[in-house]
């Protein structure tokens, strides 16, 4: 225990099997729980842990041998018992109408809950890793994990990445520091400030049922209402849309975080990032978007972290759009020849891989967003976009012939056409012993943002590496001189992006 | 700004120049400044930002046109000015002598500086990235950028990595929101409980006058007295040390978070480890360890975020000893013969890659620890390795008739001894069409965890985007099933080592 004076407040209780324990809390707030026979100090949890000050203590002999809770200043009730390998929603479980916060009990006792304050698996713990996951020492385990603040989510978007991010945050072992106070779809919302009670199986149809219309203001305003001390609010952005976009400054000047897949605001023109950025200084709320650029790959944090601690970037350079990677690993590789461009990309939209409309995908605005998110948070590029992906230099792949061809179909249809142009390219390339890939490059030296089809030797990692729709990243950087940084995977599907959203909700954890 | 109302706390002053701003303080701790003749709020800070309520606010009009400072109820006073593209260190400004703590002014206005509350770079921002880098606008720019709560960082180890670790630390842009108050070489100690008053070039000549002995007791407790509510206390080893890391937990315990690129904790018997979870799990200190795994590259952070959003690890394999990769990557090669096994090994320990008794790489227990650290945070491997690393099945290249050579020069001038014995193990491999590699594999569902020298095809990715002394690391797992997740770069280094410390740092902030 810490070597420093604790001054006891109030009397000590006896607890546990017979009344083997004695409880008693500091002045502090901490708790103490020793052995009766032993005097020996089994577990002291400090006040820092429970936030706030306590103002009673009380076993609770009638349940369990080990449970007592405890009241703090700050109004919550904790419950504190020995853990249990189970995993409870807090919404639905019925232990609950009796505290005051999601985050209190039943309690998952796994010790690395608390390393990195967040790790551990959402599925039971198997076999116990400590003593405490063994009935018969669990006298002598006590745990409860609380988390410093509870985190009100909303979330707008329940498309695929939604409905995925929704279950992973469902799943998450218990205590789960969140709850969901609101789903928006298109067409529907919900709103709980205490939580809605829905589960995995349940929520769709409970969107689906209800009679209220989304509105952002309303929204804003409801959830503006939520945050205190103690108590974040998160609006996550599933959607890919303008509109939601459009409106973060408004959330975040209210102290409202945001996260998001959705590439738009970073994307976009200068002042909307200004003001996005501005909107979070002016408030403390944060904006988070790791899942803009490659999904779940940790490439946004690591850019983060190459900067925050004094790297120089040099170049950062990758294949950023899973359907580019797939396209030019099936169309060009080391070999002569290949199958028609058309054909690659009609396989390719009906493995799902393309938007509906191919051109969408073929025009390379989506790489020339992701390299705009990425060249901002590089200081000296920061305001070197002032249309934000628009002012990429971007080759498109759409034939001109094409451009404004009104459905894929009919694009896919006409494709064909232009294949020799397609061949041409590949060949030529070939002759100098080199294979096409569409790439983005972020070349800080020279401030040359670009999304370009490009050549690159047989041995490259573009070419050697790449397969499937993965993205590959390289940071050059001064630390990482003569060897890149690299961070390969796949970068897009609907798990992988809801773990990208995830991950980013954890930092606020 | 936020849709709430606002009660004001006393009167309303007028400030900036020629008094066209007025300045209020709301009762919770807000910080509202208008423009005078219009009316219009121009910021609002809001008390979340602060941590605390304002009991004071006062403009000075006699230094510069914008300049106030508040005091509030945790006895922090904070000087509020526009923002300057100046790099200063808290210590050596003279202006901190009369404020409280080290995370007030002068500020760095950048806004990204609040996005992922970390990024900017520690360079001067050149241009402007805002309005409010802008002179002319300068009056109409206020941004404090406050961290929720300071980091006393107490430093043991000061050799390559520790003095990296340092200057990176000192650089750090302001409003840094930690402070030095220990550094501790193997010889001498320095400890101030307000910062020690050091920058990047004295700190070296500061330490070596210090006629105090080291004493990690006397550590623990001088650091567990400024463990307090905002101000939170981070021991960083920088050492290799078995002793430091046997009192992680006492550390811990005691409210102290514990970051280290030092594997010998986490990598040791299993009960160690426990000791470790469980004295963070009763204090809620946090236990970080990026750096212990490939050094700067986000290998343990993407693995927690994995399990904790929920994936589930399949198998994790990879080059995890820059050593050992240097080595083969000069040794096998997908053409047949190469350089003798005791030139390649000498030439790396003459560029500094292997310890100075490269028996101490060729054993694999560098690489059995890693796996262990990363074998522990998959939850059914957790309690896997009861000896810690020499549970692990583990590949000695060491020839037994040199086990237990006394010095790195005569294992050296032995080695040549033994060249035939690799030769054939990579003609051998040849024959096969395959490369040889010294790889770590966790196999979860398998439960194997090994250090072996493997054989890979010529178009494994171990073979082709391997070289130098890279580090490459795959993930695979349900979500990146076909393809995995993978990372790759430099994996030991001063500079990129102290990145990982640098980066497991701002998680804390």
């Amino acid at each position: 225990m810490p070597k420093v004076p604790v001054d006891f407040a109030g009397p000590s209780y006896f607890g546990g099997k017979n009344d083997q324990l004695v409880l008693c809390a500091g002045k502090a707030g901490d708790i103490h729980v020793w052995d009766r026979e032993s005097a020996t100090l089994l577990h002291h949890i400090r006040a820092q842990a429970l936030g706030s000050d306590l103002t009673c203590i009380a076993w609770n002999h009638a349940v369990e041998p080990f449970m007592f809770a405890t009241g703090s200043h700050d109004g919550a009730v904790r419950i504190w018992t020995t853990p249990r390998p189970q995993r409870t929603h807090p919404a639905s479980s019925e232990a609950h109408s009796q505290v005051t916060t999601t985050s209190n009990t039943p309690m998952d006792s796994s010790p690395a809950l608390y390393d990195g304050a967040y790790t551990g698996s959402p599925v039971p713990q198997q076999g116990g890793a400590n003593a405490s996951d063994r009935p018969d020492e669990s006298d002598k385990a006590c745990a409860c994990v609380t988390y410093p603040k509870t985190l009100c989510i909303a979330v707008v978007g329940v498309g695929l990445v939604g409905g995925e991010f929704i279950n992973q945050l469902l799943n998450f072992p218990a205590p789960n520091p969140s709850r969901i106070v609101s789903l928006s779809s298109s067409k529907a919302t919900l709103f709980s400030p205490d939580g809605l009670p829905i589960n995995t199986s349940g929520w769709k149809d409970e969107l689906a049922q209800s009679s209220r219309i989304p509105d952002f203001q309303v929204l804003c305003r409801d959830l503006c209402a939520l945050v205190k001390s103690g108590q974040d609010v998160v609006l996550v952005d599933n959607t890919s849309s303008n509109v939601v976009a459009a409106i973060y400054p408004q959330f975040l000047k209210a102290g409202i975080h945001v996260i998001t897949p959705n590439k738009k605001a970073f994307s976009a023109e200068l002042s909307l990032y200004e003001s996005i950025l501005s909107a979070s200084l002016e408030s403390g709320a944060r904006f988070l978007n790791e899942a803009t650029v490659g999904a779940g790959l940790p490439i946004i944090s690591t850019l983060k972290d190459l900067v925050a601690t004094g790297d120089k970037i040099v170049k950062i350079e990758g294949v950023f759009s899973g359907t580019m990677s797939y396209i030019f690993n099936e169309f060009s590789t080391a070999k002569e020849g290949g199958p028609p461009f058309s054909s690659v990309v009609s396989i390719a939209r009906s493995k799902g891989y393309t938007e509906p409309h191919p051109a969408d995908d073929l025009n390379g605005a989506d790489v020339a967003r992701k390299l705009t998110i990425l060249s901002r948070y590089i200081p000296s590029l920061r305001i070197a976009l002032k249309d934000g992906y628009q002012s990429v230099i971007t080759k498109s792949l759409v034939p001109p012939e094409l451009e404004g061809t009104d459905t894929g179909d009919e694009f896919i249809r006409r494709l064909p056409e232009f294949d020799a142009r397609f061949d041409k390219m590949r060949a030529d390339a070939f002759k100098r012993g080199k294979v096409l890939r569409f790439a983005g490059v972020v070349d800080v030296n020279a401030k040359v943002i670009k999304a370009d089809l490009e050549e690159y030797n047989v041995s490259h990692p573009f070419v050697t590496a790449l397969g499937g729709s993965d993205n590959i990243v390289m940071f050059h950087t001064e630390r990482y001189g003569a060897r890149p940084l690299v961070i390969q995977g796949a970068g897009a599907g609907a798990a992988v992006t809801a773990m990208g959203v995830m991950s980013d909700l954890l930092k606020l954890i």
